[in-house]
């Protein structure tokens, strides 16, 4: 096919999930072409298998903003994951209801996502039975995951050992524990070992493992559904441009809790 | 007090609602002033009222990135309103917990929200108890605010007549349908009306309410905590820079969408 199929026929998949069921009820017809989903090359159609972790004081910021971007991959099935069926609720009191429990969930998996938090991302780190399921998944997936203190999750699985990593920027030096090699970049790609940095860094994220599970075009066109041409009012948003004290304050604070996590860290896999 | 105590009790209060519980429990102690409420100004704790409205098909990503920003506002209850307490699911099946229905939400807020979607959208648009809601507290609210095709929701509850406002980049053209302004823009205020552009402008136009219901310092501390530097992996996330091709695609796709939603607007109050 030429140029200009290609690109139609790559944002008619990006979009058939959410304008399904308006072009059912649409008077108005979209061309035909855009209707028959057997004129897609089969690349951009894939029964992808992604499952992406829940637990008790996770960010959900963390975790929605590669939903999103994986929400519409094309063929993809996207299980939200957790312990038990019960809500789960984040830092920020928003409860998300899990697809799966651990041990519902696929064994064999294309992408396995985990989201950071604070006091949560601590317990997490400790919860047996989320570790063996992280270490037990990650072993065979596709693509490893994470968004911000995410990482320290995987850290603790054993699957960064050897690998270049990053997290959020207040946490990123106790990725050494693991056995990693903290980076500071926004979004790290060492293998198949994906990692972002802060929360809002799963934007970014999402869109470049679109990118690597479909292609470039794909994710362009998802890029421009999000209109994910960001505008900060400040310029705050990394300790390299915020105000010294601002970072240093922040530091503190998180003081203790680094502390708690570098000790559950001695028992990492 | 001096501009260096400003920034550290700023932060100090960004920061309380995440590292409370751990630094009930750290045993290394971040220096006392920081546990301290009483000793951050008044102005930086507020018990403001937040309703975020939640519909079947809304989009996740509309809703908790600035549902993020405003977890953080220290004093602020946050809650997620729909019509009844049964799970809501997104347009990318993800689904979120109410905390209230529009019954029991309090009558008098500052700051009311409301998400997009696609057909969800044009769902709630004709859905009379969910635009009697928007109409009735929007008419008292101190900030009425959207991102995406959620300003319809709002120009459909006659909110934004006379009122300068955007959307989703594919729908700002229905805006003037309600007698609203369409304006080409990240986000746009005008008096006590907020709208952001699509799905991810709900981040740029979250701290920008942050500053405005705090001030400029919190906000900033806000997007460090978030790690708000985005870096996008390619330049396609406006209609202005993404290939026409895929522009000129994505409109043809919501025709249908746009068209209904367009027949929905002659009913706007």
């Amino acid at each position: 096919m030429d140029r200009r199929e290609f690109h139609a026929v790559a944002l008619a998949g990006v979009l058939a999930a959410m304008t399904a069921s308006a072009r059912a009820t649409s008077q108005t017809q979209a061309p035909d072409e855009l209707h028959d989903m057997s004129e897609f090359p089969a690349s951009w159609t894939r029964a992808d298998r992604i499952a992406m972790v829940l637990y008790p004081g996770f960010t959900a910021l963390d975790l929605v903003g590669p939903q999103y971007m994986f929400g519409n991959l094309m063929g993809a099935t996207v299980d939200l994951v957790a312990e038990t069926m019960a809500p789960v609720e984040s830092d920020t009191k928003l409860s998300i209801l899990p697809t799966r429990t651990f041990d519902d969930c696929a064994r064999e998996l294309d992408l396995l996502f985990v989201p950071g938090g604070g006091q949560g991302t601590l317990a997490a780190m400790s919860n047996e039975r989320l570790i063996d399921f992280v270490a037990d998944r990650g072993a065979r997936a596709g693509l490893v995951t994470s968004v911000c203190t995410g990482s320290l999750v995987l850290g603790q699985a054993g699957l960064l050992r050897g690998y270049r990593a990053t997290s959020h920027w207040v946490a990123l030096s106790l990725l050494s524990d693991f056995g990693a090699t903290p980076v500071n970049a926004r979004v790290v790609e060492d293998r198949n070992r994906i990692t972002g940095a802060g929360v809002s860094a799963g934007l970014d994220m999402g869109l470049r493992i679109v990118a690597r599970m479909r292609d470039r075009e794909y994710a362009e066109a998802v890029q421009l559904l999000a209109e994910y041409a960001p505008q900060p009012p400040f310029n705050a948003g990394s300790p390299a441009t915020a105000s010294p004290k601002l970072v240093a304050m922040t530091e503190t604070m998180f003081v203790g809790l680094l502390e708690q996590m570098r000790a559950v860290s001695k028992h990492a896999r």
